[in-house]
């Protein structure tokens, strides 16, 4: 189990890296947020971009998760359980304020000027990608989607629209974006 | 005509911000890169933020200014007139070295911190759709899309799923995910 000071500096870093973003973010605040001293932070992390590495590490475990208690769902169809992944994704949306997605806010705020952040968030993304593209090939199997389709190809596509939608809810402060998306995505790819 | 100086900040600043974001961003760095003296960028910029916003405006003139060129172009039908404007979109990106686009870009820094920006950015992908949305409805009363389609809804859906293929091309340093994102839109929005 993880130490619970190192515990409640990800959780609360999660919450100040979605808002502010990266550079915006102060360790002094964050230290003040959670009431502790300066030493214990750097006992736990190396400096503030170890730290921020850690807290995506903690996010992406959260979306893995995600895709795994939906995506194994095998009451549903498969095209259902990719559908109800992103639904409930749309809801921890909702409840964080739509502050968008942290993969999608520091790709954008760090991939040009740090390949670390670059390569991390990459891979992130075609982790979530290959996850949703086993789904797929089942609903290809099954005749839900055309059988010429590129279910890895089609994931990817899935993932970037996908970002795109939360960016804008993130400027419209409304899930309007991300259903219009979502419909769209599984209107175009079902059969009949 | 505007002031030389001031053009030459708003340039260098458009491709710093593009590359490194608006927090990381010092102004002095800025004054270096253009042999410019500190007093001068106060005469013509209040602040930081002043700056940003005016490039903002000189990137979606930009913006504007390629969609006019593509959308009018009554020599294409309007779905490849659509098209092509992405793909000259996607050409810049590449110029640039695909650093995206600039409205993604410190619309994720930015719009969980700044009303302003997060105001002013939302304002600039409205501008952006509803030029393509009058297209799609050119589309539509063709034949080109089916004459169900909400036009508005499509256009939106498009520039929201474009950004997420820009951010995903910062990522991986190259097209494909903007090349599969508008294939996959087209062929999904096309009649027949």
């Amino acid at each position: 189990m993880m130490h619970s000071t190192k515990q409640r500096l990800i959780d609360m870093g999660l919450s100040m890296l979605l808002k502010q973003g990266y550079n915006n973010l102060g360790i002094q605040a964050l230290l003040t947020a959670t009431g502790t001293p300066k030493g214990s932070f750097y006992h736990h992390f190396a400096d503030k971009e170890d730290f921020a590495l850690e807290v995506i590490d903690a996010y992406i475990a959260q979306v893995h998760a995600g895709l795994d208690a939906c995506l194994r769902d095998k009451e549903l169809p498969p095209l259902a359980r990719v559908r109800l992944f992103f639904e409930q994704t749309q809801q921890s949306y909702q409840k964080d304020g739509y502050m968008g997605c942290l993969l999608g806010g520091l790709g954008q705020e760090l991939s040009g000027v740090s390949e670390v952040f670059r390569h991390k968030i990459e891979w992130c993304f075609s982790a979530i990608a290959n996850a949703l593209a086993t789904c797929l090939e089942e609903a290809r199997k099954r005749g839900e989607i055309s059988t010429a389709c590129d279910v890895r190809q089609m994931a990817n596509i899935l993932v970037d629209c996908w970002e795109g939608a939360a960016l804008r809810s993130r400027l419209r402060q409304n899930p309007e974006s991300l259903n219009a998306m979502l419909d769209f995505y599984i209107r175009s790819v079902a059969t009949g």
